[in-house]
Formats: C-alpha cells, sequence, structure tokens
C-alpha cells in the first residue's frame, strides 16, 4: 500500500490543440484567435500559451496588460489584444510588450490619443446588445473618420450565443452589421467567442475568439458536446472509515447517516478550488474492474477534505485515487452539481499551487 | 480624470496580528498557533508567516507538506505541523523543512514507522465526532504504549463550534476528554480552531488553532464580530452608459431595465475570484462625500466585468474605484449575499495573479 496526500490536476495540452483546431476549421476562414485571459481560465497561460503558438495560433486575447505581458516571452511573432483596455498601471506593460489595447470608451480612446505606441493599432469595442463594454452609435458618431480609420479591428460580443435560438443572437448580429456599415465598412471585424462559432459563417466576420471550448466546455449545450475533455483532477484517500448509523458527517453535522456505512476521507477540498456547493450532491468517481462508480459526497465540502459514500464497494483502500474530473465526470458535469458554471469552475480550480500539476504534450 | 483597469487588492497585515493577539488573550494560557494552510486561506502564506512570526507567533498549521515548506525560509524557528499528514511524495518537504506530521489513521502510522525523520516527533489526530481525519477508540486501542507516547500532541476537530449552544460542542467535548484521559494523559492537547475560542476555556486545552477569525471571518457568528476586516478589494470603473427601459444587461440576458437607468462596468470579475453568484444580488459601493452607497450588481457577474446601477449617484465617473470588499462591506456581508462562507471567497480570490496586491504592515 501507498500513501499519498496530494491532490493532482492533469490539463491535456495535445486534446486542447485539437480542440482549438476543430473550432478553427468550424470558423474558417477567419483567424482563429485565442482568449487565455485569466491565467487561460485558471489553467496557465503560459502552457496554454506556447502549445498554441506551436500549432500555428498568432493571435491571443487578454484581459489586462499584466497578462500580456506575461505570456509575450511564449509567443514572440504574435499579436495579443487587450480586452480591458489601456490604463495610467498598465500602460508600461503595452508599451515594453507591444500589446494591442482593445478602446471601450471615449475617455480611454482620449487616454490613447495622448499616449500612443508607435506602431500599435488599437482595436475598438462597439455595444451591440450586452451593455457591457463598448462605444455606442451615438458615441461613434461624434469620432472623426480619421480616429475610426485608425483602429485594427472592430469588436463586439453576444450575450446569448449559448441559446441557438435565443432573439438577442440576431440583434446583436444586426446591430454589429448597421455599425460596421455606418463607421467601419473596410475595418476586419470580430463578433463571436467560442459560443458564437457554432451560430454559423454569419457571426464569424474576420476573426473569432477561441476560449471556454478550447478547454472543453460545451458552449452550444442545446447539443452534444463536440469538444474533448482536457481536465483529469484527481485525490488520494487518506482514511477509509466505518460510519454508525445515525452517525453525522463533517461541517454543521449535516449529514446523518441513516444507515451504518463505509466512507473514504479525500484529500482535497474547497482549499484546491473544488466548489463547496458540491456538499451532499457531488460525487467522487472510484473505478473498480475499469468500471466507474459514482460515490456520493457526504456531507460539507471542507478547505482540504472530502467525504464520500464507498459503502457499495469493496477494494477502495487508502492511496487509492478518487477522481473529481475526468471524460466520465467533466467540468461541464461537475458545474452542473455545484450549481455553477463550468467557465467559474476551472478558474477558481487551476490557480492552486499545491496541486501536482501536469500538462500532457 | 486617470483612466485605470487593474484590480485592487490591500491586506492589513497590522488587523491580522491585532486580531491574532486578541484572539491570543482570549485563549491564554494555551499556545495559540495560527492556521495558515491554503496559501493563508488565499491571501499570501509567506507575508502572513512573516507577520505572525514577527509577533511572536511560533506555531504554524498547514495542510500540505509543500505548504510548510514554502513558508520554512520566513519562520525558522516555528515548528510547523501538516494536518493532511505524511506520504510517499510529500516525505521529502518534511525531511528538508522538518515539519511536523498530523497522523490521522494507522497506514500513515505505518509509512511514518517505517520513514521516522529523526528530531521530529508526530502529532496525532483522533476522531470525536468531525467522522473526517483521524483514530477511532478502537483503533488507539491496538497502538502500544510506547507509540502512544511517541506523540507530541493530540489533536481533535469541531464540527459545529460556529453554533454556541449546539449539541455537538459538548459531546465532541466529552469524547476527547475520554480519549485523553485513557489514551494520552500527558500529551499536550489541542481540539479548538478559531470557533472554538469563543466556546470558552474548557475548549482550548493546550494549544488553539487560529485561523478564519485571525482573517477577519466572523467565527462566531452567534454575536457581533469581535474581529476587524482585514480586505480591501476595489476594482476601477471602465465606462459609464445610459441604459434605456426596457435593455438587457449581460449574459443570458438575466436583468431588464424596468427605467432608464445609469450604469458603471467595474474592471473585476469572477476571473478575480468575485463569486459569479453575486450576479444579480451583490452590490458595489462608490462614496459620495464620504457616504457608502451600495449600488446593485445588474446582470450575470462575467469573468472580467461587473455592472452596476448608479442612477442615484451624480458624481461617479470613468477611473474611480468600487469597492468590493472593505470595511463597510466585509467578507461576510458578501459571502451572505454570495450565498456561500466567507472562507470560500477569501481562498479563490486571493491567489490571482492580476490584481495590484499590496500588504499594509
Amino acid at each position: 500500500m501507498s500513501i499519498y496526500t496530494t491532490p493532482v490536476l492533469n490539463i491535456n495540452l495535445k486534446k486542447l490543440t485539437e480542440n482549438y483546431n476543430l473550432l478553427k476549421n468550424l470558423c474558417a476562414p477567419a483567424i482563429p484567435a485565442a482568449v487565455i485571459k485569466d491565467d487561460a481560465y485558471g489553467l496557465g497561460a503560459i502552457k496554454v500559451a506556447e502549445a498554441l503558438y506551436a500549432v500555428g495560433c498568432r493571435h491571443f486575447f487578454v484581459a489586462h496588460g499584466i497578462e500580456g505581458m506575461r505570456i509575450r516571452p511564449s509567443v514572440p511573432e504574435a499579436e495579443i489584444f487587450v480586452l480591458q483596455g489601456i490604463g495610467e498601471e498598465s500602460y508600461p506593460c503595452f508599451k515594453t510588450a507591444r500589446l494591442t489595447p482593445v478602446i471601450c470608451s471615449q475617455e480611454m480612446l482620449t487616454f490613447w490619443e495622448q499616449h500612443k505606441i508607435e506602431g500599435i493599432r488599437p482595436a475598438i469595442q462597439v455595444e451591440t446588445g450586452l451593455n457591457r463594454l463598448g462605444f455606442s452609435i451615438a458615441e461613434l458618431g461624434k469620432l472623426s473618420q480619421e480616429t475610426l480609420d485608425s483602429f485594427s479591428y472592430v469588436l463586439s460580443h453576444l450575450a446569448c450565443a449559448d441559446e441557438q435560438a435565443h432573439f438577442m443572437n440576431n440583434r446583436q448580429l444586426n446591430n454589429f452589421k448597421i455599425i460596421k456599415t455606418r463607421f467601419f465598412p473596410n475595418t476586419p471585424a470580430t463578433l463571436s467567442a467560442s459560443d458564437g462559432v457554432f451560430l454559423g459563417h454569419d457571426f464569424h466576420f474576420d476573426m473569432t475568439r477561441l476560449g471556454a471550448a478550447m478547454y472543453g466546455i460545451n458552449t452550444a449545450p442545446y447539443r452534444e458536446n463536440q469538444m474533448q475533455n482536457i481536465l483529469e483532477l484527481k485525490a488520494p484517500v487518506l482514511q477509509i472509515k466505518n460510519l454508525g448509523k445515525g452517525e453525522f458527517v463533517g461541517y454543521s453535522a449535516t449529514f446523518r447517516a441513516p444507515i451504518d456505512m463505509r466512507t473514504a476521507i479525500v484529500s482535497i477540498g474547497y482549499g484546491d478550488g473544488l466548489p463547496r456547493s458540491l456538499s451532499n450532491r457531488g460525487k467522487v468517481i472510484f473505478y473498480e474492474n475499469g468500471k466507474p462508480h459514482f460515490c456520493q459526497i457526504l456531507g460539507r465540502v471542507s478547505m482540504d477534505n472530502v467525504i464520500c459514500d464507498i459503502t457499495s464497494l469493496t477494494n477502495v483502500k487508502v492511496g487509492d485515487f478518487g477522481y473529481f474530473i475526468n471524460d466520465d465526470y467533466t467540468v461541464d458535469d461537475v458545474a452542473r452539481d455545484a450549481g455553477m458554471i463550468a467557465y467559474e469552475l476551472i478558474s477558481n480550480l487551476g490557480k492552486n499551487q499545491r496541486f501536482i500539476k501536469s500538462y500532457i504534450k
């Protein structure tokens, strides 16, 4: 018997690039840019950027200047767009790492005009219905032709592209076309993220911004996921216990054993980014004879441990690994059980420093 | 007008050590150990360890060997206990950094006996009702007197100490006393974390393990928080918009403006650890004439942005900062609005690398 204590996170970069290539083919001939903001949704922006650069990706999106600066050495010849734009504190990042700001407001445009960086043509974000960042038609109407012509890309973002039939999709598409025709007839355009890719060629324009689907998330949940899962999260069993009928489990004693049971205490918790909302709802998978057994989480998920029901299993022992994310229980499955979305799940998961973390190439 | 794009997290180590000292006085003469596992609940274990070491703390608890190894240079003369215990992969950390494992199972004890580290006396965890890690009475009965005497501390953990009147508190206290009397009459003992400190001296034994309360969380929510808030989280306004009656906001169009409104788009999102469950529920504070205004979050929190209602405010402008956690809206308040606990909130928040993060000493 072996004794382990540390959770393990494996990130499959080969499958990630295969997902990227599938999306790229779906939206060709649009340029397939990769969205690696938020440290590549928590999974490690530098590693992800290197893998995508190696398969030919030359356009990247991050949220913040500091994120762009961190990946620049990994993607020397790429264009790096910064979605939150440029400001006083992030300006040095843009200058040093040759980043392209996405200008979202008149105030930011004024700042840019006072702090232009030679050789950089910014993109502009326009409002089409998300009511988040971007210039309204009224604001665009106040810009000079020279200013309008100075942008390298016109960008907007869809609000409801994960619902194929949502009325907002065509409303935003029409608004985007109106803005493009009136203000940016000759400027390359980008509207869609991963979810928009599945809405068809009308939504692709000159560049798509591939993020969530690349990481294996189903961004078109109205049909089966075409993406491969890229994550494996597992943790070792620290102890196996008999739990007598009537005994309580975990914080606030939220689970009471209705019969005599056997439990496994597994070395992972919300301190590793496993959602605490999986308390009494999530599952841990153990394999017997190659078959997955979905063992119910009992009681509250604590910071470092999860307790699960292995009453029906005979072979689980201390040192075995329970699985929390894999091909049998994907990020979308876990997120559903946790009452959240997979984007937030992986964003909170990957950044933790106490995993044994490996990248599969 | 200034333009900024980056969220800011300030961590007040002075107030943290004041909280520590208050807890220390409450549980004196018990040794006040500090719990800095999970990267000090996400806030930065090295910085927190240094601050506590400077005010005399010489006993620390972490969850994993790797966490102990990271803080060892900051606390050279301290004892570092590792709650998840020791295993094959973490053994080198224990040896290099002179860490003290908390042995939780017979299997781990066997491993320890085969891999003893000279000069280290492990602690032992015993089961008193949480049904998480620890030896049962039956398992303890099989240990030799020599083995029982070899432990430096006997440790257990309370399940419901944040509810003063919960029946589990006295049940666990009695179980702990029975175990101590029968197996560990001369071994120093530790039962309580922050929440147990407030249950009175019966629960303090020889050492307490101060964690959540030190970070400002109210671990005795049946009365007003005696701890100081130690966090300030703020983010800049990127854009201000007029939102027409009937317009939608954010992903999935979950908010529809019932009247003409004004909104601020603020540069922070769940990618920074701000819970997405604050969608349509959380608040952003803006100050006018020193008075806090709690502005409702409209629509979904996205990965990088939050949209809030500033219709009733006249002075908010691009570049101003909205506040997400501070003395007026503490981690417990935010966690309540997000439907979670403050422990998980700060654990997910602090680890993000795109904050401008400062430690106030």
